[in-house]
């Protein structure tokens, strides 16, 4: 069963707590007995006993909206309370609020905001923003509010104090569209919504500058990119996605430049999708990504 | 949590049924209520409502094997009886019996044998049939029986029956692992246990003689291999895993044997693999293979 | 050597003639005379003997624009003679003038477009021609002519009239960008510049409406694209490239179709810059793609 | 044209020196007037003007092994001696004299055994060197001689002169498949042929024990292997080839291991091919591969 179906009648529920017998049969019981059928369910545990329990259950229950209230109050209360669960319920119908920031490069923005008015993607972008002013023609065909916030080494905190001024309470995750500049951990514990980043990954890795340039002279043969959750260490938060693609000798560094890009844009677009599916469960260092793994 | 776990206790409920609300419910309940711990349960339904509706559930019950014939009465008393369920329960510690029949290419049959040995099959391959003697060397030193039953199209029915002697009742697979002898519709009603084929698969797909010729002088960039559940339709069975590679015109036909060679003996590996492991509800035409998908 | 360097110095030289020796040493001398530095050289045979001999060779040539005339001359005259050679000189700094034809769906026409923007194409739409009126808002601020030439069955002879006039002799090529209206004979005789098309390809084949659908009817595992030159029969020309993805029973119908959308735009676009860097050669019913192979 | 053809009348000539006009020409020419018909020709240079030039040239030649010390010579007096051109002349028919060393795994071993005596590798292998006995019988059907050399850090002196005196004069390259003892420079220095080696590789990498648990506790999406030839830097010469496999949540440490060795022994099996068909230049740290980029 699909989870992208937009029904206004269609809930997730995402949950993880110890693992021990009985919390599937108890879940489902109670959904049942909440009037709810369930679509589709998938869990995961960490270890055969004694690790923890996911799992991300997608339910149809008409009249969902008016419902959920009393049915996170009582979850919490009856199963909930007896498992030691963290859970949420979102409902299919509501797309994320997403903010997302760029900065001169245009492929991961602009693949986002096509993708979305295609409606493949569950969000709606409610701002752009961006350390230059390059991308607005770009951005205003699609009818999202760009800002242009400057942001250098000397303004930071400024520069983020504005940002965080749009961006709290105001969105439910913030995409890093190859935004060049670096995300203090004062901004990422005040911001209150996860952030998904994107870079280029190659094997082995390169440290410094022109990645694709000393990827060139050591002659890889995969250009790839990772997407994750921000985290306070750098480019080292939980993987959501990677992919690769093959490369050679005939390629130039500006070849490699375009192949990593498209790789870029793919990776990132999946890695969106998914969160705005309610399909991904962090745990540790790590990423569960429930129907797509 | 893996599901190739060979423990004495792990189980495994395969079912389907028409999809009404409540089944996840019933059935994690009397899972848990028999002492089981649920390892990993997956769940798929052919439409948001009124199809059919499949699970794969794994579990942990200390004693599984003395408990097994009195659940399988209880469950097809209770649980069963009300939803209308199809269902097997499977003990992870029981490798399926497969029989492998092959005609004188090695790739596929030395593939399986090589990966049964290193343990990543759980299978016990009971014999290999073929209809020439030329691969009875390779497939000594993995200490397996290998039977030389002749076949041409005027001695299918005695071949046939040969066969057959061999395999009712002594294998839960047969793996068709480029054996390049037709099967009849009368075997395959009378050999009472799946049968597993693969073929290469074009991009268009090539009619007649030397497909690799053909593919060659058409100049396609992917050659594939399909494996599926053999049906009475030739070819045509449920597909249970595709799986490409690329290649250019610096290929020459042999090039291309070699790397269909690759591909088909990788997408067998993994449809026998998926099989062994119970993952694999077929459903009309087609298949769901849990937890790979 | 990149060829994609858009140097007003760098020539290409594209040959195919009857294989015997000494064509590249004559091809090449010539070259060198000329003062030419070859700068890459890709060739083929079709057979080891007696097959058709292709060669692409990138050059570099001070002051190549003036010295093209000359050179193309003495070529026919001299090698091109002795050898029975068909050959064209390109140059790299002139991009090709290019058509792209759609109708509704934007995936493959707004890739081409925004790929051109970012300078990965060497190409010059000079137009977009869509059935429909659909596009146009997303064409506009790309700078690019859109002209709406309704087009069906019955008014099919007059559309394609109107589309000649714009496209006789005004483009090097005519991309089919999933324009939904039959072409026929005449048209492709008489539009005086090759086609290429983008079709959705499956394992196995499915005849007739709504293919995502019979794709998800029949379980397959991938989900391709096939990008072809396009000749009389339908579907069926010379492949340029294809790609797959994988996809399982967790992808709904239309999860199948945003993905063969994704592989769609990503086959046509590499179609499409290879053709601009003058890598591809038709031979009889393939293409040889020098570089990308 | 293929390149695997063990015509006896086939020649490979590569060659690199710096990149100057009139190398291809002269090459050519010279092969032309020695009477051989080039059947392939691949070249690359590192930098439009000044950097390095290669080329591999398939040629035939009627009564090659007679011909090639003369050719040789007045090519090195000649053409060479006018480019300063360092260069080999290679016979297809002369499979090249390989070593094998391995330890307990036998994944890479014996698919590429297993790909020689299907005749997929232009090789012969001479010998199979482990410092445990574990394989020994799996080679013996094989017909390849297996010589157990214990090789431990105390002993390790004693063990590498064991090891040159088997291969010092006998053979052309040496493949480690798995051999987890540490190559010193010194038994480098002194082998006297190329050594190629394979390793897993994942984004980001792992250093120290137990990488695939790492990379299961780090939520990896993909699992890779790199095949490189051996320096005296650790796992970091000449990358031949790469590739990844995809991985999830779902699979277990066990499942990464055996996803881990597919791709090992693919890809080890490719270098090892692309090697003996005289496919790979070395240039500084990066590798060329002709007709396979």
């Amino acid at each position: 069963m699909s989870t992208t179906v937009t029904d206004a009648d269609i809930g997730r529920l995402l949950l993880h707590c110890p693992d021990r017998p009985g919390i599937v049969a108890a879940v489902s019981t109670f959904l049942t007995r909440a009037g709810a059928n369930i679509v589709s369910l998938d869990q995961h545990s960490t270890e055969a006993e004694g690790g923890t329990f996911m799992q991300r259950t997608i339910f149809h229950l008409p009249g969902l909206s008016a419902a959920l209230d009393g049915m996170n109050r009582e979850f919490a209360d009856t199963v909930a309370a007896e498992f030691d669960i963290d859970f949420r319920f979102t409902e299919a119908a509501k797309p994320k609020r997403v903010a997302i920031m760029a900065s001169k490069t245009d492929h991961c923005l602009l693949d986002l905001l096509w993708r979305n008015r295609r409606g493949e993607l569950d969000m709606s972008v409610v701002m752009v923003i961006s350390n230059h002013p390059d991308l607005a023609d770009q951005v205003r065909p699609f009818g999202v509010p760009f800002v242009h916030i400057p942001a250098t080494r000397d303004i930071r905190e400024q520069a983020e104090q504005r940002q965080l001024e749009l961006l709290r309470g105001n969105v439910d995750l913030v995409v890093l569209a190859r935004y060049m500049q670096i995300i203090t951990p004062s901004f990422l514990s005040r911001v209150g919504a996860p952030m998904i980043n994107i870079h280029h990954s190659f094997l082995p890795a390169f440290i410094g500058a022109a990645p694709y340039r000393q990827a060139k002279d050591r002659g890889v043969k995969l250009v790839g990119a990772t997407a994750h959750y921000v985290t306070e260490v750098l480019d080292d938060g939980p993987i959501i996605e990677q992919d690769v693609v093959r490369v050679s000798h005939t390629h130039t560094v500006r070849d490699l430049v375009r192949l990593g890009a498209d790789v870029e844009r793919a990776v990132l677009s999946r890695a969106v999708l998914w969160h705005c599916e309610d399909r991904i469960v962090r745990h540790e260092n790590q990423t569960i990504v429930f129907g797509r793994g």
